[in-house]
């Protein structure tokens, strides 16, 4: 790709497709979809609204459909999936690992889900027991379950030759784990060890402490952790300490930026499973929800601007200059909020350190306010020639600003502690503050400093 | 971990090394840092501010310094560079490899920088040079310029005993390149392949042709594409074909969830640079920025409402409203906002289906407009009794959620088109138009109906 081009592959792939759709060309749709891989169809299958992605789906190599399913949103799999009969669930699952049998399942009926069961190779369904044993939201529901393991002693030759002989290692396979006859695991060896160092040593020799990640714990806290540690591949333990999967690179990706797609769409009242092609009626639906807690809080702004109606009744530059209050105090808070909300992600905030960002928010918003104040102060004399209301305008910014960043700290620590997720509902509780310190500041000195 | 615990793993070692802090314990300190490994390290540097940080640097085993450098956040590797002799930065980077070298010197002093360039070994001087030939921007700075390079034809066998016999692989390496006597990238080959294969076999019956980066693309268009692939190693190639590097595992890490970050922190008015514990006087001025460019806007919406004094003087229930007009606009469009943005950053948008799109949010639009109106006209019909303040009110929040999700499509697409990052600007342009949209349907209704 040069340097100058204009266009992302993927945005290339998909003119492509819009071409050979417009063209109705069967051929070569069919031949476009035998050269993408399995993540570039899922790409494309989920760039497109509902009935042209029906459509689509008729192109998809038979062989592939299981993996592309298994890598699709959610959503999109539970639509074709819906369709399907008991026997096209059987035929498209030939051949798919444990954890794409497992997202597919997840989808199907639960009538369908116990004849499938049934019919799984035993090592497979096994497995898929596994991860449908835990909750959708924990570490074990993402990890792999099959693992290679070898004992104490054995050294790396063997463990080669070991491997060699039962096929072991699939794709996405990356260290080789030590464990006792109880499956405790002592130690994990990296392939790039298996490889570079000498042949006749044994694994204990090489073998290193990995950090390990608990079945249990939830995977939003498992990113985070992920995150600082800048891990792509982690053993997951159980409680009593024995090995029972890993997460690979592609899960470690997917739940990192799951986790940071979901901060982003949290932050903008957005549901965790929308996405761009999500039907009409869906967006609607779910973003509605947002849209009436927001309501709420806009009518608590409206409450307070009416107990000013005196004041406002006379001097209908306040009503004009209501809008700037509001929005400097929203746009400073929602800066502290995104700053607190990602060090709370990553760790970095607890204990004492709180009491010095607290501060240091404190200060940036006095500085910041009195800066801002000071030039609104200066526009609203040059606008309105009235000294008293440059006045109450430079104070209620002031005040607001200073406000909404401490506001910015307090809100998403408060929300942790009564386990709210901050990023969920930080901002709507931030506008509320900054709406109602802003209005109730500004028409409030209003009322005493000009009407009284 | 267990299933209830209160903290994550960060956050309890945060605790533990404020409270040897408090106790101004220097021997628990030296301990608790001989414990940590280099990214823990950087990430406890991080959660101080800057004073206590110049303390905690003291007790960092002296061999890790150059590795945390290399890890810490620019800023904070920059501060500390900052003080140090040329002996000093000679001595921190014995050991580093080219990737980490680069770092340190990139926040080194021209004098400094020249003078240790001098003094590097040929090896490494030579990858260094090659990273700082590139654009802060582009793959090739982020990329390992060292690869494992081995010729057709060669057996498995051979190439492990090659490893063995150079110490080749670095803890990062995951692939063997084929190269051709040009450095021409024919393909590649696992470690997993290398090892599970049959040892006899030739590199070429198990090559493939991987995925590339060319080194000069941005690494905002790269993270997109890393993301949508799933990739978590890629060989680097320049507009020759030539190999040229590789990103590892944790390069792919950096350049995917640094893109990530930076959405966020645009979308709030957060520069790239601010963390938790930036200094006050850097975050103050950071945030001002945004903050004077949202004063502009804010300002616009003020010169609106401005036009409308008359219809203000009469009926003051309309500055009481005014506020639920803005807010509902602004949520319903940055809703919008950030779904597109997202299909934007992945590559899902292009070509016709930015008509469906549109179509689909003004549909979107039109129905939570519908819905939402009514209930806001029901209150303020309860609220105020007055059928002709209703009318207006309605018709204003319909007018605006509708045109807020329709600009919440075209908004990012143009900016797109202008080569402005939608993410960056997106908002503050999207929450002008939906204030001035907003005020002056609402104002402009009201003089209409109530005032003619």
């Amino acid at each position: 790709m040069r340097d100058d081009d204009k266009f992302t592959h993927s945005e290339e792939q998909l003119l492509h497709l819009q071409q050979l759709l417009d063209n109705a060309d069967g051929t070569g749709l069919k031949g476009f979809f035998v050269e993408l891989d399995v993540l570039d169809t899922a790409r494309m299958l989920e760039s497109f609204p509902a009935k042209t992605r029906d459509l689509l789906w008729e192109f998809v190599p038979s062989d592939l459909i299981g993996e592309v399913l298994a890598e699709v949103d959610e959503t999109i799999r539970a639509d074709y999936v819906e369709d399907l009969s008991l026997s096209d669930v059987q035929e498209i699952i030939k051949g798919l690992d444990a954890q794409e049998v497992a997202e597919v399942l997840d989808v199907a009926d639960e009538a369908i889900k116990t004849s499938v069961y049934a019919s799984l190779d035993e090592d497979i369904r096994a497995q898929v027991e596994v991860l449908h044993a835990y909750e959708e939201d924990v570490v074990g529901r993402y990890m792999d379950p099959e693992t290679v393991n070898v004992k104490q002693g054995v050294s790396l030759e063997a463990v080669q030759r070991y491997i060699r002989i039962h096929h072991l290692l699939d794709d996405e396979s990356q260290e080789i784990m030590i464990t006792d006859k109880y499956k405790r695991l002592l130690g994990t060896l990296t392939l790039i060890d298996l490889i570079k160092q000498p042949q006749e040593a044994v694994v204990d020799d090489y073998m290193y402490e990995p950090f390990t990640l608990n079945d249990r714990m939830k995977v939003s806290d498992a990113a985070a952790l992920l995150r600082s540690k800048e891990l792509h591949f982690v053993p997951v333990i159980d409680s009593d300490g024995l090995l029972v999967g890993q997460l690979n690179p592609t899960d470690v990706l997917e739940i990192t930026q799951d986790d940071a797609d979901l901060t982003l769409k949290h932050m903008s009242g957005v549901s965790d499973e929308e996405e761009v092609f999500t039907p009409i009626m869906r967006s609607a639906k779910s973003r509605g929800v947002w849209l009436g807690i927001n309501l709420l809080t806009a009518f608590l702004a409206a409450a307070v601007i009416g107990q000013f109606t005196a004041v406002l009744d006379q001097i209908v530059a306040l009503a004009i200059l209501m809008p700037v209050v509001a929005s400097m105090g929203g746009i400073a808070g929602s800066q502290t909020l995104t700053v607190v909300i990602r060090g709370l992600a990553l760790g970095q905030i607890a204990g004492n350190n709180k009491r010095w960002l607290y501060n240091k928010e404190l200060w940036v918003g006095i500085s910041n306010g009195l800066v801002w104040s000071l030039v609104v102060g200066a526009i609203s004399q040059l606008w309105f020639g009235d000294i008293l209301i440059t006045l109450v305008i430079t104070l209620a910014i002031f005040i607001n600003m200073s406000v909404a960043n401490m506001a910015g700290v307090l809100i998403p620590l408060v929300l942790k502690k009564l386990k709210i997720d901050p990023a969920l509902s930080g901002a709507v509780v931030l506008t509320t503050v900054t709406d109602v310190i802003g209005f109730l500041s500004f028409l409030g000195l209003a009322t005493l400093i000009i009407l009284v």
